[in-house]
């Protein structure tokens, strides 16, 4: 019989279920799906949306899972209570769900809250924990670009306090639903991104001006999609850093992220003179989860 | 045989076709449907749409038409090529459209642009010159709230400069398509309108920061809807006064809208200390497709 210590990490948002099967501390195999916490809360089948993934990694014996994200939210498969900030950002206990296959153990982390001003972040302080438990005695602020971008003061371990801009949805929302969707094609300009990165850092009230510029700017000019996508992204990140100016000032920063988008919010600091330290969302989720089941007393 | 003057006012925007029948200077009928421009450009029946509303209205003579709006965009019944400021908001001569039925003569009034900062508008045009019409020699600042607010500077009965704020397709796409939709509900909260306007209009960069907060309120404090989304109306609001402060600081200023979203500019301006005068949005397009006509050499 194998002595192999042998459990399932679950990365469980709104669109998107992600498994990792970790074997001695190393993940052994990966499996997602778009079984996110939205589209399964309809029916409820949490359990069957994991088993789909993580059945051809269980064994005879009982498999703890450990889940973070949008999973452990009131729409979820158990509602897995926010503490407080400021606090750790890992509890020593997650939230053990009832579940119907004997062969799995499952338990959520809970997200953070502060109650004022208030927020809210779910998946995210896992991350964080996994920055920490992979850096000793940090302190200084963690920004985590996404669909809803959170930077996160940290001192002495702990999360002291956070903030959320709905930036990434707005670039969505901007690029796929108003007006701009004419305008807004793929591609990449670094120029164009720089000069929208200057206007609302410089001036934050101008961006709900210079949004429509781009549409206009088209209609009149014909200017490129590429060019229209990087300005906009430019503009509201832009914003976000003239809002979130107490966050990063003269602050030791980490980006915890992916692909352009954790670039872009590197290059923009840079550009302002923070040094940035970048790091792999995924990477973090599971180092997180790793350091939620040490921390977890698991049952005999 | 009659002599009476006998004519057909057309607003003809994105989503809506209103038109009007004049006689002798006075609306005496009216129809609208749902074929605005961006339903009717994928068939192009332009002429088949407006028929189908104004027949009742024509004689065995051929009776003008004079619309304004996007359907004088590329993608409309026939391209209105816009006009550069400063000008008149209305031109000595619209386009004539080519149309078949022999009973109608068709004329589309152009829209203005400006080149720098770019910007654009088709319909609001019309609305400035009706409310010029009917405010002789006025000087100031013209406020057009819609999905696309304009800010207009007025002298000597040219329209100097303008430009375009997304503030209320932003609304609509935050109440209806982001994670605020959640929480944003009907009716209205004075207090918290105020609230949100004060934000923003004092710390402007604060925008990208608060609009999040609304969602987390109602996750940690169930913030009912009403509140959620008067304060959503007062951020938005307060941000795009913050950004046209150049307008209206100082300015004589008339706001020509309907409805709530006129009123809310109205009282956010009066907190300013700007007196403000409203107008009838429907009026004014009125007024000005009669300006247009009067304007207009009619051909014999």
């Amino acid at each position: 019989m194998s002595t192999s210590d042998n459990w399932i990490a679950v990365d469980w948002g709104t669109s998107r279920l992600r498994a990792y099967h970790v074997v001695d501390g190393a993940v052994v195999a990966q499996a997602d799906s778009e079984n996110g916490m939205s589209r399964v809360s309809q029916t409820g089948a949490f359990e069957a949306a994991l088993l789909e993934l993580v059945t051809p990694w269980l064994s005879e014996g009982t498999t703890d899972v450990f889940a973070c994200g949008m999973v452990g939210a009131r729409q979820g498969w158990a509602e897995a209570p926010y503490t407080a900030v400021p606090a750790d950002p890992l509890p020593k206990s997650p939230v053990r769900v009832e579940n119907t296959d004997p062969r799995l153990r499952v338990y959520i982390v809970p997200g953070l809250k502060q109650v004022k001003a208030a927020d809210v972040m779910r998946g995210e302080e896992t991350q964080i924990a996994g920055f920490l438990a992979q850096n000793d005695n940090w302190d200084g602020v963690i920004c985590l670009p996404g669909t809803h971008t959170k930077w996160a003061h940290i001192s002495a371990g702990e999360v002291v306090s956070f903030q959320t801009f709905m930036t990434g949805e707005f670039f969505a929302l901007c690029a796929e639903k108003s007006v701009l969707r004419h305008s807004v094609g793929e591609g990449w300009d670094a120029e164009a991104f720089r000069d929208g990165l200057d206007a609302t850092l410089s001036r934050p009230e101008s961006l709900a001006a210079r949004l429509f510029g781009i549409r206009a700017r088209d209609l009149l000019e014909g200017e490129n999609g590429a060019v229209a996508a990087s300005r906009l992204s430019g503009l509201l990140i832009g914003a976000e850093l003239a809002a979130a100016r107490p966050y990063w000032l003269g602050q030791n920063v980490a980006v915890i992220g992916a692909g352009r988008v954790a670039e872009n919010y590197a290059e923009a600091l840079g550009v302002q003179g923070v040094p940035v330290a970048q790091q792999d969302a995924q990477d973090m989720t599971i180092a997180g989860l790793m350091a939620a089941r040490t921390l977890t007393e698991i049952e005999a």
